[in-house]
């Protein structure tokens, strides 16, 4: 018997702040974690065949290990998550063994770093769902709140769209748009996801386009 | 004579360069302070009867002791900006000394925490020129980036809007709109600088509203 939807859930939610509560660089954030879950559902709704028992867990702990922006190691945290993941879900007495590996793809290939491609629906539809956060209004909270955090400046008041100069969004958190998350929307795999992505974008492009008129 | 303002605002700019030199917050940003001069002298044009020999060095030095916000003494930086300011001026041979009580007076009234009420067309003039950075879209970017800077976070998902607990913008960048930008836009002194904050918190909340459709 597979275990119910919202149990499953607050035992995987369980696990995760027991991971997180052994890591300490403050970037946790469950709101994330359960919109990303919201948003896996409302992709699943639309794209269909999408598993439920795995997308749940995969949705819940995908950053179960969740490595600084700037730490070596950062790309790998997908992977260390999926292993992370698995080895709860192994020792989850009810929980169907033969969906763990399922759970481990969808997270080990949600990163964009990880550069593993998604090859389940599950897998292509937690990638979207934990994309649509870097888009549209609170993707740019988090794109200028991440440059706060890393010490980077706004944006070039110079040449804010990069002209005549290579693209840094290490120093100008607004060249991240073309460096990052203009592609990450282009990029969505699902049809539901690659709307919602192109809207997003168009939107951020008018908050870009309002932000030169401002400083110009 | 009176000195030409291109001279004026070429030599204000190298004694902020020398004054920012000595301090290391890294929070220095000539471009804010060259846009805070353009929306002052657009707010002149449409006010009138301001002293351009008074507002130029006010708006290139408001900045010129530039303490981090949590710095105790950051209510102080608008006067202490103030006397370095009048120093300098005293010292330039061509400056007229009748106009630096002006000067300093526009500075030190210019900020928030200060809480000297602005008395002069100039005065005002500068308030108005630098809130009108803290609104809008760049307003928002500086918002968030400051929460990085901070170690704040986004916002409280559980309630956004702050309906069952205080306000509280250390903790939630979002809170920031409540407690500072809406009353700041709400007490512009000039009739063009009221009107570009109307506009520019007008915007602010339909990107609150599209944020919380978003997260929720």
């Amino acid at each position: 018997m597979t275990m119910a939807p919202d149990l499953l859930q607050r035992l995987c939610e369980a696990e995760l702040a027991r991971l997180w509560g052994s890591q300490s660089d403050g970037a946790h954030d469950l709101g994330h974690v359960r919109r990303v879950l919201a948003n896996a559902r409302i992709l699943a709704l639309n794209e269909g065949g999408a598993d439920d028992a795995v997308l749940v867990p995969a949705a819940i702990l995908h950053d179960a290990v969740n490595l600084p922006k700037d730490h070596p190691e950062r790309h790998r945290a997908s992977v260390l998550s999926a292993e992370a993941a698995a080895d709860f879900l192994a020792g989850l007495a009810d929980y169907p063994a033969e969906k763990i590996p399922g759970v481990a793809h969808a997270i080990a290939a949600h990163s964009f770093s990880a550069g593993i491609a998604p090859e389940t629906p599950e897998a292509m539809i937690l990638q979207d769902a934990d994309r649509l956060e870097a888009l549209g209004a609170i993707g740019l909270a988090r794109m200028f709140h991440v440059a706060g955090q890393m010490g980077g400046g706004l944006f070039d008041a110079d040449d804010p769209l990069a002209r005549r100069r290579p693209l840094d969004d290490r120093r100008f958190a607004l060249d991240h748009l073309e460096v990052k998350l203009f592609p990450v929307a282009a990029g969505m795999r699902t049809t539901a996801g690659r709307q919602m992505a192109e809207e997003r974008a168009e939107w951020m492009e008018s908050f870009r386009a309002r932000l030169l008129r401002e400083i110009q």
